[in-house]
């Protein structure tokens, strides 16, 4: 099943996506019950979801959200590719590499990404994010996937000097609205095998970042496992899995993006995640 | 003005603390327009806030909550004080470093701290926090006191292992009910000179910690400007500003908090923020 959140009629609300790509936002009654998208998975109703009705929305009609618009944990995990730890010259790790965004980072399917005109290092990094189904602390490997509700395509762009101004990465990963997170949720049933899907990043239609799931150095189980042993988990979580090599900030020359880029992120079975670079002129 | 957040009589509440140290919960009419203290703040209304009632709770009536239970953002400077830069035997940087603490770290005053029965490097950061009042994004310097609503006492409790991972210190930073913040929010007007204040950080009655907040590297107006220029800043936001030398973990030879330990963190004016260390045996 396809899931969305997003805007229609000027409201806020969520729905399944059918084969055809039209949206079927739940009922008002049924939003009464469950005001988002967490909340139905908060409650174990994801698999409830009202099925496609006769009448969706194109997508013309409706505003995408993230997919989860207000997670109560927004985890990155960095340096998870061999390819990526390679490019940026860092020495491997035991242990994954955590740093966390503010929801108001978060972007939509098709939001316009602003870089700020104070930076020219504005830099892509494609990666599959899984939301938490059900909760838990200090959860085993092997029952990690049971927690999971699904999966999506999210963009972790990265205002890399901002990123680089210290050892913390936390400025640079926290721009308003850096981090397109959708366009769908697709869930956990629909993906037997996550090392089976490749991801690819493009800019302007040029192949950037192209891995395989199961090139991660940490993998979901092990993500999983070492962050429930430190914070609980909740249902509508998130966490995003790392970026693989590829990213503009270590080409030779470095590329980045400007005003009217296109950014795509694909990952098998998971739908494309297009965002368009624009130019924040907030402060001089 | 101080004010506390505090369950009294089963429900979660928030008030003026008097002179006497007694608690005055707002009236139900009055929490009702304002849910908690974040709320209040964002109104606008903190100076509005009902002076004390004939009939306050004493300590004894009430469970102390985090000054702000629920701030939209929770971020920590780290490694601000000379003292604590050199100590860690880390570069000087031009810029303040960020972590961020999700909410579920916070404590109240007098709340038992669990150190994680799987680590033995549990250690305090005695700092002042600040709450901010009126929201904003790059903010300027000179007006950086304006969005501040008031000042509290915050332990940055860490433990070490976890910290040092990977360069990242999200997971050390993390674990539930690591960060007392409290015992009350005393307001801005009450507090000319914030670099006048002392600070102090004490396990078991042997001072740990003793720092002027003068000593700041990065001072308020800096951090308050460095972070309002990548993120929004809104009314609730917490800022802790960072520990001076002193923490245990640099210590020769090392010392760490364990079950039954006290720690406290003295801030003049801002009272005295103690907490019991306890052990959390919820993982083997």
């Amino acid at each position: 099943m396809k899931i969305a959140s997003f805007e229609a009629e000027g409201r806020a609300t969520y729905g399944v996506v059918d084969a055809a790509g039209l949206y079927h936002p739940v009922s008002a009654t049924f939003q009464q019950r469950f005001a988002d998208l967490k909340s139905v998975i908060a409650a174990g109703e994801l698999a409830n979801l009202p099925a496609a009705t006769d009448a969706g929305l194109r997508a013309d009609q409706v505003r995408l959200l993230p997919v989860i618009p207000n997670p109560g944990k927004l985890i990155c995990v960095g340096l998870n590719y061999k390819s990526h730890v390679a490019e940026t010259k860092r020495a491997d790790s035991d242990y994954p590499s955590l740093f966390l965004r503010f929801n108001d980072s978060l972007a939509a399917h098709e939001d316009v990404v602003l870089r700020p005109a104070f930076s020219e290092r504005f830099d892509w990094e494609g990666e599959l994010a899984f939301v938490i189904g059900k909760g838990g602390r200090h959860i085993a490997k092997e029952n990690a996937f049971e927690h999971i509700a699904g999966y999506a395509c999210f963009n972790d762009v990265s205002v890399r000097d901002w990123q680089k101004h210290t050892h913390q990465f936390t400025p640079g990963k926290n721009f308003p609205g850096t981090a397109p997170f959708g366009p769908v949720l697709v869930t956990r049933d629909e993906v037997p095998d996550v090392t089976a899907l490749t991801l690819e990043t493009r800019v302007n239609g040029q192949v950037m970042q192209h891995a395989s799931l199961g090139d991660l150095i940490f993998d979901i189980p092990t993500i999983v496992a070492y962050v429930s042993r430190f914070t609980p988990l909740a249902p509508g979580d998130v966490i995003a899995t790392g970026t693989p090599g590829g990213v503009g900030d270590r080409r030779e020359p470095p590329l980045y993006m400007k005003e009217g880029d296109v950014a795509e992120v694909e990952i098998t079975g998971l739908g494309v995640l297009r965002n368009r670079i624009g130019t924040d002129h907030s402060a001089a």
